[in-house]
């Protein structure tokens, strides 16, 4: 049983690796170009992600499973894959604590004014003049109740927020104490203090958040995206500060990333800009590696019914 | 039923409670120095705390009862209250809610870099090699575990955190996985990833945190006071930040208050400075008075047995 990686994880996970499978036959190829001569007997590639091509897969005769240790599949050649009926799983559920976590640290910095204080701080001042507020009986709104925005509201509960989610079906989730559509959760954003997006970049999400929304929503409301850039126009964000129409923009994904040293967002006093941060933690690999070990047992033992995070190849999740 | 008040609160209260007690002669007075001839006929004064001296109470012959609207009773003049028998109440457990909030938003900054990633903003760096963490997981030790701090250790168990707890007596608190006292914290410090100060000064807390705990911390741990500035001598912080026996302190509460301009405090990397915020919120009077309403409604209807948070004017808390 070949595996070859298509990045180099850490000594310590190579050795624990080998330690539980010794009869599974691994390379550590740190690049995808290197694995060309590797491809042909590779019966299964662990990628980050954003690597593999038609050609790739055309070339991996011997290909069974591909493991993801991300969650985009956005890059994935999904046509290809399925021709040749190869399993995919993804690293999907574990970013919901990095990135629920990272959510409500920008909220509390919101709530708290931690920014101001920091400037404050710079300059020497002591001011306790500043417009906080609290989590406690404010609103969140949740554009993609999944995993991670379950996750969100889990901790917005926990703060005694009012949580209302967003779904395609509006069906109930977990944590949500209301549920809207996309076509129907206009109506909630005139009650939302924060409304934090965490959707996928799909046709139905393409730049679906317009000024009409904005319109619609508090002056003081905040804007969280740590979903994908493409959810809303730039010129709609640029606008909605501007004219005031919304209290503080958070972006942590941008259409372009790096977003560009000369792009407004960067001196727009209403825009934060945090550089894609929010599933960053040291703990990303070993909780992506302990799904892969899990997943391997389980195909090990011919009981790929066990495998966890079985991506749809039709749907792309 | 004459009920003076020392400070100005808004109209909307000024109206909520001539509304609900139309029995009641209250006066507004902005200031302890203009209730001078009030004093004599005032049944009730109602304080924020702090400007009541022992010749107050020996002129207000006819006070039954002083309602402070804040937690902190350092410097209320309890000999001479305690000789004529006047009932004491406070606002103690307004202070948790954003206290906590406070205390978490400080954690996530840290956890998650928010001060460095809006310095990078301000000089327009994309970069997400910053050294992030999270709370999950982590543990924190909160000295201090009265109301404020289990709401603090609640907040932390959501964020999946293990919580430890200092208190006189080291019986339990709820939302603590484990209770220490006074004597036998020192044995957690090694373990402790956030050490959160929520002590009030008394004897027994004053300078009570030394070289020796610091000592005994891990060199990444993160110390937040937040109750008291006499918890811990300036040096002993200093030194402890400079010889990176900890990796930061956030100071919100300071010996001498507002924090001197000179003080090394302000430009110390690794020390952040607040201005003594962590209880303030709009919400603040909202909630204090609404403690007070529903004492004056019991001690209105002879009832004071139901009154909330009385004061033992013996021990002072």
């Amino acid at each position: 049983m070949k595996v070859i990686f298509t990045f180099q994880p850490k000594e310590e996970f190579v050795n624990d690796l080998r330690n539980h499978f010794p009869g599974a036959e691994f390379s550590f190829l740190k690049k995808i170009s290197n694995a060309e001569e590797a491809l042909p007997d590779a019966e299964i590639i662990v990628t980050m992600g954003e690597d593999l091509t038609d050609r790739h897969i055309e070339r991996a005769r011997s290909l069974k499973w591909i493991m993801v240790t991300s969650a985009g599949l956005e890059k994935m050649p999904f046509e290809a894959i399925r021709k040749k009926d190869i399993l995919v799983t993804n690293a999907r559920g574990i970013h919901k604590v990095p990135m629920a976590e990272f959510t409500l640290g920008l909220m509390l910095q919101h709530a708290k004014q931690l920014g101001s204080v920091l400037k404050q701080e710079e300059e020497g001042v002591w001011s306790r003049r500043l417009p906080t507020s609290e989590l406690y009986g404010a609103s969140l709104l949740v554009l993609g109740a999944g995993a991670i925005g379950s996750e969100i509201a889990r901790l917005a509960k926990a703060f005694n927020m009012k949580t209302a989610g967003v779904n395609s079906t509006g069906k109930m989730v977990e944590h949500f104490d209301q549920m809207f559509t996309l076509r129907t959760y206009k109506e909630y954003l005139p009650h939302a203090d924060y409304l934090v997006a965490v959707l996928p970049s799909t046709d139905d999400t393409k730049y679906t958040l317009k000024t009409e929304h904005f319109d619609k929503m508090k002056d003081t409301a905040v804007f969280i995206n740590i979903g994908r850039g493409d959810l809303v126009e730039e010129s709609v964000l640029l606008e909605a500060v501007k004219t005031k129409k919304i209290g503080h923009i958070f972006l942590d994904v941008f259409e372009r990333e790096p977003l560009p040293s000369a792009h407004p967002f960067w001196k727009e006093e209403g825009i934060s800009v945090t550089p894609h941060l929010s599933s960053i933690t040291k703990m990303y690999m070993p909780r992506a590696l302990e799904i892969f070990k899990k997943n391997l047992k389980a195909y090990s033992n011919n009981r790929s019914e066990e495998m966890m995070n079985v991506i749809d190849t039709e749907r792309g999740y």
